[in-house]
């Protein structure tokens, strides 16, 4: 099996984070453990889910992710493994898998309710520790997948927020914000390649797409193919979500160059 | 020998627990490193004794629990190794590791005073790096713990702040607050098996124990059986501390149901 | 081969970390990764070269260091790995790599341009993720450093920032801030050992080295020999950088005792 992922809304400072990691290696010591992302805002669900769709490909067959951003915690949404890819996930239903199990018609997927597989006492208030951590140690044992729990198809998958494309005209949105400020869209870079008249967020317009951050001068905002495969706005050696004050959700209209 | 932990108040910045690691790893190339946590407040000594506490028995037996907050560093304070129900820990002797040892009246614990178990150059600022860590690796590489220093029984436990029960009422106090926002008390969800009739703290009043922090409407102030197992309290979908404005020590008041 | 560490601004929130840990275990699924930092403040490359150049010496010969700090990504920067003093180090030719090249004359430096060492599709804005990455995982599977690209000489190092020494006044700097706060100079605390009459910054005047933060009482402002080897300006129990509201290129000037 490959290596255990974790990413997590549960911040560096409580040992959060430490607990899953003690309950992983306690049921297998060889475990190999990679932190992901910590810091994802408490309770943002499409930021963990938008992060890990865009991790996932880029890790090993065999590979084991366990996401933990579950604010339901306590309530009825099932706890899920999956199988999609090559790759397990370990997960609330709450739409976290929403990137990885929308695009994969043969994604596996079961609820988990053996108990074997779980802590012996199991809190409602962190399913991380008792339940998604330990299952996916199991996993990472080579544990049989199908085993753990009734197959179910009705998994929250949510909307994956494709962006309207009407002849030259994409209306997409801000659907996610990094740390640099950097806003990333759902409009994908290859959607752009007939070439952009001009792209429009909030009131400002920008008429070239940039090929990198640091090509601009300081604090020109800027539109680029960013690392994601989306088109990014940007400010050069700057913040655009702060500049720009915008938020996720926020539309970005871009205009294209006339198919003729 | 089992993983080394590390958990500090060093956050991520500066490098200072990538040293540590380097310094273990040369010493035990092949030592399983583990972040607990690193974003404790700069000298919380208090929070890191209860994270620490609460993050040990999820660990196997012979895990290394490395532990530098450290605000006395270079003064007379001692450095300390200490083993307890299976685990041991390397901790300077200001209190961090008051609830493991207050609690276990077979620990054994020694005075680091053997200088070739730690680097070569002791700096008065740095001992995480320089005698902590070096200590660490030569108990993950299975060195003799006991052969270290000197035994010592007078070691720092401090006050480990039980609640005061008196008949029907528990008047406890916050003792931890987390990444988002909940409030942990000293007083364990067993003592309220008998049903509560009401909680203070500050002005506000809560009446009936909550089973998750997603039953109550956003923005509901609850009372929970929190995964520590203590009572916390908590906002629906919120942060508690934030909107209490309250910090560590602040009294909370149970008032039980009548034993009749 | 020893470890791979990996030091980096792009702090625990966007999966940025993840991604090149995914890369770097799918070439070398028994890599050993060991994080240093990530919460370098976004581009600030000085800080970055500081932090590694302090870290590298705790770790073992072999260990190959993974530098992203990289705001110039996508224009005509180099990518450069480097072998010094018996480790790898894998970086953008932007200064990041200063206080190792600067101080080692023979290292050696090889320009990155084969791209079978590469991902497949090499974006223009995350060569941590496309080139770095995968590159440090080729060095870890023990891959001939020499044969990754031409030597070159003329790599950045810029200005090292030595301070001046005129009989008995040296005038340096503020060159680091950490997360305590603590003022790092590049002033030797060797080059102390005369003895100090006083030290100037800003409008205060320190007149005797302190052997530890805890030495003092709280609130007092405090030179010392920091755990860097230089001299360091700090409050005890408390921020130095915010009670002087200082930051980084802070003249510090030393009068030291006269020589006779």
């Amino acid at each position: 099996m490959g290596p255990v992922t974790l990413l997590t809304d549960f911040g560096n400072q409580d040992g959060y984070v430490g607990m899953m990691k003690g309950v992983i290696l306690k049921i297998n010591p060889k475990a190999q453990l990679v932190d992901i992302a910590h810091d994802i805002q408490p309770g943002d669900i499409l930021s963990a889910a938008f992060v890990l769709a865009r991790c996932v490909p880029y890790f090993p067959r065999g590979t084991i992710h366990l996401v933990v951003v579950d604010p339901g915690v306590g309530t009825e949404r099932r706890a899920l493994a999956a199988f999609s890819n090559g790759c397990y996930f370990v997960a609330p239903d709450n739409g976290v898998l929403k990137w990885i199990l929308s695009r994969d018609g043969e994604a596996q997927v079961v609820s988990l309710d053996r108990n074997e597989f779980f802590l012996n006492n199991v809190s409602l208030t962190f399913h991380g520790r008792d339940i998604f951590a330990p299952v996916a140690a199991h996993l990472s044992l080579g544990k049989n997948f199908t085993g753990m729990g009734p197959v179910v198809r009705d998994y929250c998958v949510g909307d994956i927020g494709l962006p309207e494309i009407n002849k030259d005209l994409i209306r997409g949105e801000i659907i996610y914000i990094d740390r640099f400020g950097n806003l990333v869209t759902n409009i994908s870079a290859g959607s752009l390649e007939r070439g952009i008249l001009h792209i429009n967020i909030l009131h400002s317009i920008i008429t070239h797409l940039s090929r990198s951050y640091a090509q601009e001068p300081d604090g020109t905002l800027l539109a680029i193919a960013g690392s994601h495969g989306n088109l990014e706005i940007a400010i050069a050696n700057g913040s655009a979500a702060r500049q720009l004050d915008t938020k996720i959700g926020e539309p970005v209209i871009v205009r294209l160059k006339s198919g003729l």
